[in-house]
Protein backbone atom coordinates (compact mmCIF):
# COMPACT_ATOMS: atom_id res chain seq x y z
CA UNK A 1 0.00 0.00 0.00
CA UNK A 2 1.21 3.48 -0.96
CA UNK A 3 -0.39 6.16 1.04
CA UNK A 4 0.23 9.82 0.41
CA UNK A 5 0.36 10.58 4.00
CA UNK A 6 3.06 9.87 6.35
CA UNK A 7 0.81 10.53 8.92
CA UNK A 8 -1.81 8.11 7.91
CA UNK A 9 0.40 5.27 6.69
CA UNK A 10 1.91 5.12 10.50
CA UNK A 11 -1.61 5.31 12.41
CA UNK A 12 -3.04 2.61 9.59
CA UNK A 13 0.55 0.52 10.75
CA UNK A 14 0.13 0.57 14.21
CA UNK A 15 -3.32 -0.30 14.63
CA UNK A 16 -2.98 -3.48 11.76
CA UNK A 17 -0.20 -4.74 14.25
CA UNK A 18 -3.78 -5.69 16.67
CA UNK A 19 -4.63 -9.39 16.20
CA UNK A 20 -7.60 -9.36 13.72
CA UNK A 21 -6.81 -6.39 12.31
CA UNK A 22 -5.14 -6.42 8.72
CA UNK A 23 -3.98 -2.97 6.96
CA UNK A 24 -6.68 -2.50 4.61
CA UNK A 25 -9.05 -2.89 8.21
CA UNK A 26 -7.22 -0.26 9.77
CA UNK A 27 -7.12 1.93 6.92
CA UNK A 28 -10.92 2.15 6.78
CA UNK A 29 -11.16 2.42 11.05
CA UNK A 30 -8.70 5.38 10.15
CA UNK A 31 -11.05 7.23 7.54
CA UNK A 32 -14.35 6.55 10.01
CA UNK A 33 -12.04 8.76 12.95
CA UNK A 34 -11.18 11.18 9.90
CA UNK A 35 -15.21 11.64 9.34
CA UNK A 36 -15.71 12.00 12.96
CA UNK A 37 -15.30 15.09 15.68
CA UNK A 38 -11.73 15.43 16.09
CA UNK A 39 -12.48 14.67 19.95
CA UNK A 40 -13.37 11.41 19.20
CA UNK A 41 -9.81 10.37 18.05
CA UNK A 42 -8.51 12.31 21.11
CA UNK A 43 -10.43 10.35 23.69
CA UNK A 44 -9.65 7.00 22.07
CA UNK A 45 -5.92 8.04 21.85
CA UNK A 46 -5.69 9.23 25.79
CA UNK A 47 -7.98 5.70 26.84
CA UNK A 48 -5.34 3.85 25.66
CA UNK A 49 -2.73 5.33 26.56
CA UNK A 50 -3.73 5.70 30.29
CA UNK A 51 -5.03 2.33 29.91
CA UNK A 52 -1.78 0.90 29.18
CA UNK A 53 -0.05 3.08 31.62
CA UNK A 54 -1.71 3.06 34.83
CA UNK A 55 -3.76 -0.41 34.97
CA UNK A 56 -2.58 -2.68 37.98
CA UNK A 57 -2.90 -6.31 38.75
CA UNK A 58 -4.26 -6.98 41.74
CA UNK A 59 -1.53 -8.23 44.26
CA UNK A 60 -3.53 -11.52 45.87
CA UNK A 61 -5.83 -12.58 42.50
CA UNK A 62 -3.62 -10.63 39.73
CA UNK A 63 -6.82 -9.54 38.48
CA UNK A 64 -6.94 -6.07 36.71
CA UNK A 65 -7.63 -3.82 38.63
CA UNK A 66 -7.17 0.33 39.30
CA UNK A 67 -6.39 -0.28 42.84
CA UNK A 68 -3.61 -2.68 44.67
CA UNK A 69 -6.09 -5.07 45.93
CA UNK A 70 -9.06 -5.99 43.51
CA UNK A 71 -12.53 -5.20 44.86
CA UNK A 72 -13.68 -8.67 44.60
CA UNK A 73 -10.53 -9.83 47.02
CA UNK A 74 -11.12 -6.81 49.15
CA UNK A 75 -14.63 -7.39 49.72
CA UNK A 76 -15.51 -9.16 53.42
CA UNK A 77 -18.21 -10.62 52.08
CA UNK A 78 -16.84 -13.52 50.10
CA UNK A 79 -15.08 -16.64 51.15
CA UNK A 80 -11.56 -16.98 51.19
CA UNK A 81 -11.86 -20.33 51.57
CA UNK A 82 -12.60 -21.28 47.81
CA UNK A 83 -10.37 -19.87 44.88
CA UNK A 84 -11.28 -20.57 41.19
CA UNK A 85 -8.49 -20.51 38.72
CA UNK A 86 -9.16 -19.35 35.52
CA UNK A 87 -7.00 -18.29 32.76
CA UNK A 88 -7.80 -14.28 32.16
CA UNK A 89 -10.40 -11.38 33.03
CA UNK A 90 -13.15 -12.22 30.56
CA UNK A 91 -13.43 -15.50 32.65
CA UNK A 92 -13.61 -13.52 36.16
CA UNK A 93 -16.32 -11.45 34.08
CA UNK A 94 -18.02 -14.59 32.38
CA UNK A 95 -18.29 -16.45 35.68
CA UNK A 96 -19.60 -12.65 37.75
CA UNK A 97 -22.39 -12.37 35.72
CA UNK A 98 -23.60 -15.88 36.66
CA UNK A 99 -23.63 -14.38 40.36
CA UNK A 100 -23.20 -18.33 41.19
CA UNK A 101 -19.78 -17.63 42.76
CA UNK A 102 -18.91 -16.11 45.69
CA UNK A 103 -15.56 -17.27 46.25
CA UNK A 104 -12.07 -15.59 45.29
CA UNK A 105 -10.51 -15.90 41.91
CA UNK A 106 -6.89 -16.71 40.99
CA UNK A 107 -5.96 -15.75 37.49
CA UNK A 108 -3.17 -17.16 35.86
CA UNK A 109 -2.82 -15.16 33.09
CA UNK A 110 -2.90 -18.09 30.61
CA UNK A 111 -2.69 -21.72 29.95
CA UNK A 112 0.06 -23.83 29.78
CA UNK A 113 1.02 -23.89 25.94
CA UNK A 114 4.55 -25.59 24.75
CA UNK A 115 3.51 -24.67 21.14
CA UNK A 116 3.46 -21.11 21.80
CA UNK A 117 6.22 -21.08 24.08
CA UNK A 118 4.41 -20.22 27.05
CA UNK A 119 5.26 -23.03 30.32
CA UNK A 120 4.46 -22.85 33.76
CA UNK A 121 7.11 -20.07 34.91
CA UNK A 122 5.23 -17.53 32.23
CA UNK A 123 2.14 -18.28 34.24
CA UNK A 124 1.09 -17.10 37.40
CA UNK A 125 1.27 -20.06 39.23
CA UNK A 126 3.72 -20.18 41.64
CA UNK A 127 1.67 -17.47 44.15
CA UNK A 128 -1.45 -19.86 43.73
CA UNK A 129 0.84 -22.63 45.13
CA UNK A 130 2.00 -20.29 48.13
CA UNK A 131 -1.93 -19.71 49.01
CA UNK A 132 -2.75 -23.21 49.03
CA UNK A 133 0.30 -23.87 51.30
CA UNK A 134 -0.48 -20.92 53.93
CA UNK A 135 -3.37 -23.61 53.97
CA UNK A 136 -6.52 -20.94 54.12
CA UNK A 137 -8.06 -22.26 51.29
CA UNK A 138 -9.75 -25.56 51.31
CA UNK A 139 -11.23 -25.61 47.86
CA UNK A 140 -9.41 -24.88 44.52
CA UNK A 141 -11.87 -25.15 41.53
CA UNK A 142 -9.89 -25.48 37.95
CA UNK A 143 -12.21 -23.11 35.77
CA UNK A 144 -10.20 -23.43 32.27
CA UNK A 145 -11.75 -23.65 29.00
CA UNK A 146 -11.85 -27.49 28.10
CA UNK A 147 -8.86 -28.08 25.88
CA UNK A 148 -5.62 -29.41 26.05
CA UNK A 149 -3.18 -26.93 26.95
CA UNK A 150 -6.80 -26.09 29.97
CA UNK A 151 -6.16 -29.65 30.94
CA UNK A 152 -2.56 -29.86 30.68
CA UNK A 153 -2.81 -26.70 32.89
CA UNK A 154 -5.04 -27.81 35.62
CA UNK A 155 -3.38 -31.30 35.92
CA UNK A 156 0.58 -29.60 36.43
CA UNK A 157 -1.27 -27.43 39.42
CA UNK A 158 -2.84 -30.45 41.03
CA UNK A 159 0.42 -31.94 40.94
CA UNK A 160 1.91 -28.99 42.68
CA UNK A 161 -0.40 -28.75 45.47
CA UNK A 162 -2.36 -32.70 45.85
CA UNK A 163 0.13 -33.32 49.22
CA UNK A 164 -1.80 -30.32 50.51
CA UNK A 165 -4.70 -30.48 52.39
CA UNK A 166 -6.95 -28.89 49.33
CA UNK A 167 -10.32 -30.19 47.87
CA UNK A 168 -9.85 -29.34 43.98
CA UNK A 169 -12.49 -29.75 41.10
CA UNK A 170 -13.33 -28.51 37.71
CA UNK A 171 -16.32 -26.85 36.13
CA UNK A 172 -18.61 -29.71 34.95
CA UNK A 173 -18.05 -30.67 31.54
CA UNK A 174 -21.71 -32.06 29.44
CA UNK A 175 -23.88 -30.41 26.66
CA UNK A 176 -24.84 -27.10 27.03
CA UNK A 177 -28.21 -26.13 28.26
CA UNK A 178 -30.76 -25.42 25.60
CA UNK A 179 -28.70 -28.00 23.45
CA UNK A 180 -30.30 -31.04 21.72
CA UNK A 181 -28.21 -34.56 21.76
CA UNK A 182 -27.88 -34.72 18.33
CA UNK A 183 -25.61 -31.13 17.77
CA UNK A 184 -23.31 -32.20 20.70
CA UNK A 185 -19.92 -33.83 19.69
CA UNK A 186 -19.18 -37.49 20.87
CA UNK A 187 -16.64 -36.75 23.38
CA UNK A 188 -18.96 -34.67 25.80
CA UNK A 189 -21.81 -36.41 24.94
CA UNK A 190 -19.81 -39.83 26.19
CA UNK A 191 -18.50 -38.65 28.90
CA UNK A 192 -21.63 -35.95 30.31
CA UNK A 193 -22.94 -40.25 30.63
CA UNK A 194 -19.98 -41.32 32.40
CA UNK A 195 -20.17 -38.29 34.69
CA UNK A 196 -24.30 -38.71 35.11
CA UNK A 197 -25.24 -36.60 38.17
CA UNK A 198 -28.46 -37.83 40.44
CA UNK A 199 -31.66 -36.51 39.05
CA UNK A 200 -32.56 -35.05 42.26
CA UNK A 201 -29.29 -32.80 42.48
CA UNK A 202 -30.15 -31.25 39.38
CA UNK A 203 -33.65 -30.10 40.14
CA UNK A 204 -31.68 -28.02 42.41
CA UNK A 205 -29.11 -26.18 40.26
CA UNK B 1 -20.10 -6.09 30.93
CA UNK B 2 -18.91 -5.41 34.11
CA UNK B 3 -15.44 -4.10 34.49
CA UNK B 4 -13.15 -4.78 37.71
CA UNK B 5 -11.05 -1.48 36.20
CA UNK B 6 -12.34 1.21 35.32
CA UNK B 7 -8.76 2.30 32.91
CA UNK B 8 -9.96 -0.64 30.90
CA UNK B 9 -14.02 0.02 30.43
CA UNK B 10 -12.97 3.51 29.07
CA UNK B 11 -10.54 2.22 26.11
CA UNK B 12 -12.75 -0.51 25.78
CA UNK B 13 -15.96 2.07 25.31
CA UNK B 14 -13.64 3.82 23.35
CA UNK B 15 -12.51 1.20 21.32
CA UNK B 16 -15.75 -0.46 20.63
CA UNK B 17 -17.22 3.13 18.67
CA UNK B 18 -15.17 1.93 16.06
CA UNK B 19 -17.45 0.52 13.13
CA UNK B 20 -17.21 -3.22 13.04
CA UNK B 21 -15.55 -3.29 16.59
CA UNK B 22 -18.12 -4.85 19.26
CA UNK B 23 -17.32 -4.75 23.00
CA UNK B 24 -15.91 -8.05 22.91
CA UNK B 25 -13.57 -7.35 20.19
CA UNK B 26 -12.53 -4.36 22.39
CA UNK B 27 -12.05 -6.50 25.65
CA UNK B 28 -9.66 -8.55 23.17
CA UNK B 29 -7.96 -6.26 21.42
CA UNK B 30 -6.99 -4.49 25.13
CA UNK B 31 -6.11 -7.60 26.29
CA UNK B 32 -3.27 -8.40 23.63
CA UNK B 33 -2.42 -4.59 24.51
CA UNK B 34 -1.79 -5.51 28.02
CA UNK B 35 0.40 -8.58 27.23
CA UNK B 36 2.58 -6.70 24.50
CA UNK B 37 5.52 -3.91 25.47
CA UNK B 38 4.11 -0.20 27.02
CA UNK B 39 5.71 1.41 23.96
CA UNK B 40 3.26 -0.46 21.44
CA UNK B 41 0.28 0.93 22.95
CA UNK B 42 1.60 4.42 23.52
CA UNK B 43 2.92 4.70 19.40
CA UNK B 44 -0.36 3.49 19.18
CA UNK B 45 -2.41 6.22 20.74
CA UNK B 46 0.18 8.94 19.30
CA UNK B 47 -0.11 7.90 15.79
CA UNK B 48 -3.87 7.90 16.08
CA UNK B 49 -3.71 11.82 17.92
CA UNK B 50 -1.43 12.75 15.63
CA UNK B 51 -3.22 11.34 12.51
CA UNK B 52 -6.19 13.11 13.34
CA UNK B 53 -5.25 16.44 14.52
CA UNK B 54 -2.01 17.41 11.66
CA UNK B 55 -3.45 15.82 8.52
CA UNK B 56 -4.32 17.74 5.94
CA UNK B 57 -6.64 17.34 2.60
CA UNK B 58 -5.12 18.57 -0.33
CA UNK B 59 -6.24 22.17 -0.91
CA UNK B 60 -6.82 21.03 -5.03
CA UNK B 61 -8.09 17.23 -4.88
CA UNK B 62 -9.39 16.88 -1.46
CA UNK B 63 -7.31 14.05 -0.83
CA UNK B 64 -5.14 13.36 1.84
CA UNK B 65 -2.17 14.65 2.48
CA UNK B 66 0.60 15.94 4.84
CA UNK B 67 0.68 19.03 2.92
CA UNK B 68 -1.22 21.91 1.70
CA UNK B 69 -0.98 20.78 -1.89
CA UNK B 70 -0.27 16.82 -2.36
CA UNK B 71 2.42 15.02 -4.21
CA UNK B 72 0.25 13.72 -7.05
CA UNK B 73 -1.08 16.95 -7.59
CA UNK B 74 2.42 18.94 -6.99
CA UNK B 75 3.96 16.62 -10.08
CA UNK B 76 4.31 18.58 -12.87
CA UNK B 77 4.78 15.57 -15.07
CA UNK B 78 0.95 14.59 -14.33
CA UNK B 79 -1.20 16.17 -16.87
CA UNK B 80 -3.56 18.91 -15.08
CA UNK B 81 -6.24 18.17 -18.64
CA UNK B 82 -7.61 14.56 -16.95
CA UNK B 83 -9.32 14.66 -13.98
CA UNK B 84 -10.55 11.23 -12.39
CA UNK B 85 -13.77 11.64 -9.70
CA UNK B 86 -13.06 9.23 -7.00
CA UNK B 87 -15.17 8.52 -3.77
CA UNK B 88 -12.30 8.70 -1.19
CA UNK B 89 -8.20 8.40 -0.84
CA UNK B 90 -8.83 4.42 -1.20
CA UNK B 91 -9.86 4.36 -4.63
CA UNK B 92 -6.94 6.98 -5.17
CA UNK B 93 -4.71 4.47 -4.01
CA UNK B 94 -6.09 1.79 -5.75
CA UNK B 95 -6.23 3.10 -9.31
CA UNK B 96 -2.17 4.26 -8.53
CA UNK B 97 -1.78 0.69 -8.16
CA UNK B 98 -2.28 -0.01 -11.42
CA UNK B 99 0.21 2.75 -12.72
CA UNK B 100 -2.28 3.26 -15.43
CA UNK B 101 -3.45 7.02 -15.44
CA UNK B 102 -1.00 9.95 -15.39
CA UNK B 103 -3.77 12.62 -14.52
CA UNK B 104 -4.92 14.24 -11.59
CA UNK B 105 -7.42 13.10 -9.23
CA UNK B 106 -10.67 14.94 -7.25
CA UNK B 107 -11.64 13.27 -4.30
CA UNK B 108 -15.68 13.78 -3.85
CA UNK B 109 -15.38 12.38 -0.01
CA UNK B 110 -18.42 10.37 -0.15
CA UNK B 111 -21.36 9.46 -3.02
CA UNK B 112 -24.77 11.12 -2.95
CA UNK B 113 -27.03 9.05 -0.46
CA UNK B 114 -30.78 10.32 0.43
CA UNK B 115 -31.00 7.06 2.33
CA UNK B 116 -27.93 8.56 4.92
CA UNK B 117 -28.86 11.99 4.71
CA UNK B 118 -25.87 12.77 2.50
CA UNK B 119 -26.87 15.31 -0.30
CA UNK B 120 -24.41 17.14 -3.00
CA UNK B 121 -23.76 19.94 -0.74
CA UNK B 122 -21.92 17.18 1.81
CA UNK B 123 -19.74 16.32 -0.95
CA UNK B 124 -17.02 18.30 -2.61
CA UNK B 125 -18.76 18.68 -5.98
CA UNK B 126 -18.68 22.40 -6.21
CA UNK B 127 -14.97 23.03 -6.19
CA UNK B 128 -14.81 20.45 -9.44
CA UNK B 129 -17.40 22.49 -11.34
CA UNK B 130 -15.38 25.42 -10.55
CA UNK B 131 -12.19 23.31 -12.15
CA UNK B 132 -13.75 22.55 -15.03
CA UNK B 133 -15.59 26.36 -15.28
CA UNK B 134 -11.96 27.49 -15.39
CA UNK B 135 -11.42 25.73 -18.76
CA UNK B 136 -8.62 23.73 -18.04
CA UNK B 137 -9.76 20.51 -17.64
CA UNK B 138 -10.67 18.34 -21.69
CA UNK B 139 -12.15 15.24 -19.53
CA UNK B 140 -13.43 14.06 -16.29
CA UNK B 141 -13.27 10.16 -15.95
CA UNK B 142 -15.70 9.36 -13.28
CA UNK B 143 -14.51 6.43 -10.97
CA UNK B 144 -16.84 6.09 -8.51
CA UNK B 145 -17.99 2.34 -7.61
CA UNK B 146 -20.91 0.98 -9.51
CA UNK B 147 -23.81 1.42 -7.28
CA UNK B 148 -26.97 3.39 -7.39
CA UNK B 149 -25.38 5.82 -5.66
CA UNK B 150 -22.29 6.21 -8.24
CA UNK B 151 -24.80 6.32 -10.70
CA UNK B 152 -26.38 9.03 -9.05
CA UNK B 153 -23.28 11.39 -8.22
CA UNK B 154 -21.87 10.65 -11.73
CA UNK B 155 -25.32 11.85 -13.47
CA UNK B 156 -25.52 14.86 -10.85
CA UNK B 157 -22.04 16.19 -11.65
CA UNK B 158 -22.60 15.60 -15.77
CA UNK B 159 -25.58 18.10 -15.35
CA UNK B 160 -23.41 20.73 -13.39
CA UNK B 161 -20.90 20.96 -15.91
CA UNK B 162 -22.67 19.53 -19.39
CA UNK B 163 -22.58 22.84 -20.71
CA UNK B 164 -18.80 23.61 -20.36
CA UNK B 165 -16.15 22.51 -23.08
CA UNK B 166 -15.50 18.73 -21.62
CA UNK B 167 -15.74 15.27 -22.23
CA UNK B 168 -16.85 13.21 -19.76
CA UNK B 169 -16.10 9.21 -19.40
CA UNK B 170 -17.07 6.71 -17.10
CA UNK B 171 -14.75 3.75 -16.30
CA UNK B 172 -16.05 0.45 -17.70
CA UNK B 173 -18.16 -1.66 -16.63
CA UNK B 174 -17.75 -5.37 -17.38
CA UNK B 175 -16.84 -9.17 -16.28
CA UNK B 176 -13.47 -8.97 -14.21
CA UNK B 177 -10.29 -10.19 -16.04
CA UNK B 178 -9.82 -14.25 -15.04
CA UNK B 179 -14.04 -14.55 -13.95
CA UNK B 180 -15.82 -17.11 -16.13
CA UNK B 181 -19.32 -15.97 -17.47
CA UNK B 182 -21.53 -18.04 -15.63
CA UNK B 183 -20.25 -16.41 -12.29
CA UNK B 184 -21.23 -12.92 -13.80
CA UNK B 185 -24.34 -11.78 -12.76
CA UNK B 186 -26.78 -10.87 -15.57
CA UNK B 187 -26.90 -6.93 -15.23
CA UNK B 188 -23.27 -7.06 -15.90
CA UNK B 189 -23.22 -9.50 -18.67
CA UNK B 190 -25.86 -8.21 -20.64
CA UNK B 191 -24.04 -4.16 -20.36
CA UNK B 192 -20.66 -6.15 -21.38
CA UNK B 193 -22.40 -7.17 -24.52
CA UNK B 194 -24.44 -3.90 -25.24
CA UNK B 195 -20.83 -1.99 -24.82
CA UNK B 196 -18.47 -4.38 -26.44
CA UNK B 197 -15.30 -3.31 -27.58
CA UNK B 198 -13.65 -3.53 -30.88
CA UNK B 199 -11.31 -7.12 -30.72
CA UNK B 200 -8.19 -4.96 -31.77
CA UNK B 201 -8.70 -2.25 -29.23
CA UNK B 202 -8.80 -5.25 -26.47
CA UNK B 203 -5.17 -6.77 -27.47
CA UNK B 204 -3.82 -3.66 -26.48
CA UNK B 205 -5.06 -3.60 -23.30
Amino acid sequence: MEFSSKLLEKAVNEMSQLPGIGKRTALRLMLHLLRQPEDQTVQLAKALESMRLDIKFCKSCNNISDKEVCEICANPHRTKEIICVVEDIRDVMAIENTSSFKGLYHVLGGKISPMDGIGPNELNIQPLVEKVKQGIVKELIFALGSTMEGDTTNFYIYRQIQDYNVTTSTIARGISVGNELEYTDEITLGRSIINRIPFEASLKS
